[in-house]
């Protein structure tokens, strides 16, 4: 585990979302999204020796934290915007986000998914209303195919993470959670976020080193795909090596983010990968033990603490569980024991 | 469903628990037992046209509402009782409820579980500290086995259902989740629970007469043990065929309780029986959609639900996911399409 302290913002570093933006997104969301629990778990916090409260975005309307940066983008699009409609890509939980609020504000989305995107987030997509497009993830690129129907259609393209108002969006998710910790008296002293793109990490390091600066906050990432552990190593944005395969469909971008990663560069405490099996046997706790059905990628950050990766010992730590979108057979597969 | 309406307590009718048992029950148990959420879905209550709140009491401590009630009775016992150690009997959840509290308190305590309960209940049940001992359904009376064990050894029975302390701590179920209600300025028009022996909705159904008197309690048992329903409707306690099967493994009892039918006849607004296949179905839309893991037994409201039984179109209402405990290759079937 990375050992960098808690960075705070200085005075001349200028990031493209703030405190306030986050805050600002809470209050614009806050009608139209679910307060997800924190939950807690008595035998969990035995077998992790720590007090660790989970932050359930499965919980969240289309089932992940997804929605929450959908929602505070697409509530700024102008009356004219709406009209051209929206184009997004999405490996699956933004494509569904995307498509429910869309469709809750009379907007026509197209969604560019990769066909082998789990089955239950390409109908579920279809199923709250979007137009799926699937793409081959070895022979195109999305962003191409993107830009040409956003050209074509005169609609705008809602990126998955590199948007400041889709940061901010995800950054409630942190907001929300500091609140619910101070309500409870609680000092959090870390918090761990599955990251991907870096969307989430960026938009959470930002709300917490706002509302709660002490906390440290760190990204788990799948093994092979831990660009964001080796671009913070680097110093620079590091890809991933072509073929790589994970267990979690969520997290597996070529590159950290444009727009996301000099953030997560300055505030996050560190990065962290977790493998397959370790995922698994997080999932499997989390059905055994919490009765909550966590997607692979969802479920990072309780992996990675369950592997001993995350030195929670001792501490009072947050975890969010960031989705649970997965097909009832692979859940099924890695369930059982 | 039946069309009973809310009946009022009258002054000259003396039921074994009251609604200052329930609250005193609650302050009792507050600071060990979980608040569990309430939880809401937009596109749950798009398929059913009503306001529905879902208390997840798949997130309670061991994994279902029996905690409540175990630890609300063991707080009681004596310190010369508690010497004795306890004697219970359980198709599952109540066995796991009994085992963490006794061992929480450092008491032992011996439980009686029938050896097809699921092997989650009985390797829990252990796990938490209890000497499990089975016992055959078909051919063995476990209150015979108990009263055995309790007169050799001291040992205090503490029975499922049948016992004032147990119902008041079922009740808090319902007394947390009508504040929980009133604090989102909702008003309830209906409660559902699941019925076995009937301790929950008897609790409940105590607890929504002083807390929250507009909301009518209805019950929802399996079909092939709707004992609660037809006794309601004979006045008498009915029994159930023998041989019956339902996969609502821990609502099977022979007949309703000695001590919780009267407080059921005097106040529930009703019962309705669940199929296997309506139970199912709710197990999958819970996976689907609410990503909680739920069992046969604890999803017979939201089943019922589903399936037009409870007339919930149209008005705010809520259900009690009673218990998560489920093995997972039963949790694997049933989820299946």
């Amino acid at each position: 585990m990375s050992g960098r302290s808690q960075v705070k913002i200085s005075e001349d570093l200028r990031l493209c979302v703030e405190f306030r933006d986050v805050a600002a997104a809470a209050l614009r969301i806050s009608d139209h999204v679910v307060k997800t629990p924190l939950i807690a778990n008595d035998e969990l916090d035995r077998i992790l020796s720590a007090k660790v409260l989970l932050k359930a975005e499965t919980l969240q309307t289309t089932g992940s934290f997804k929605f929450r940066g959908a929602l505070n983008r697409v509530l700024r699009m102008t009356p004219a915007e709406r009209k051209g409609g929206i184009v997004a890509w999405s490996s699956g939980n933004h494509a569904l986000a995307i498509s429910a609020v869309a469709a809750r504000n009379g907007i026509k989305a197209t969604i560019l998914m990769p066909s082998d995107a789990p089955r239950t987030k390409i109908e579920g997509a279809e199923r709250f209303g979007g137009t799926v497009r699937l793409y081959d993830r070895a022979t195109e690129v999305r962003e191409t195919i993107g830009a040409e129907i956003a050209a074509a259609t005169g609609a705008v393209i809602i990126p998955p993470y590199d948007d400041p108002d889709i940061m901010a969006g995800q950054g409630t998710v942190a907001l929300e959670l500091a609140e619910q910790a101070r309500e409870r008296g609680v000092s959090l002293e870390m918090l761990a976020v599955s990251c991907s793109g870096g969307g989430l990490a960026a938009g959470c390091v930002i709300a917490m080193n706002g509302a709660s600066p002490d906390t440290r906050v760190f990204c788990v990432e799948p093994a092979g795909f831990d660009d964001t552990a080796r671009s913070l190593a680097s110093g620079r944005r590091e890809s991933n090596a072509p073929g790589a395969r994970s267990l979690c469909d969520a997290l597996q971008v070529a590159t950290p983010g444009e727009l996301t990663f000099p953030v997560n560069q300055a505030l996050l405490a560190g990065a962290v990968a977790v493998t397959d099996d370790e995922v698994r046997r997080a999932m499997r706790l989390a059905y055994d033990l919490l009765k909550l059905v966590v997607e692979p990628g969802g479920v990072a950050p309780l992996a990675a603490a369950l592997a001993g990766k995350l030195d929670v010992a001792g501490k009072t730590v947050a975890l969010v569980l960031s989705g649970g979108n997965v097909d009832h057979d692979t859940f099924a597969r890695c369930i059982a024991v």
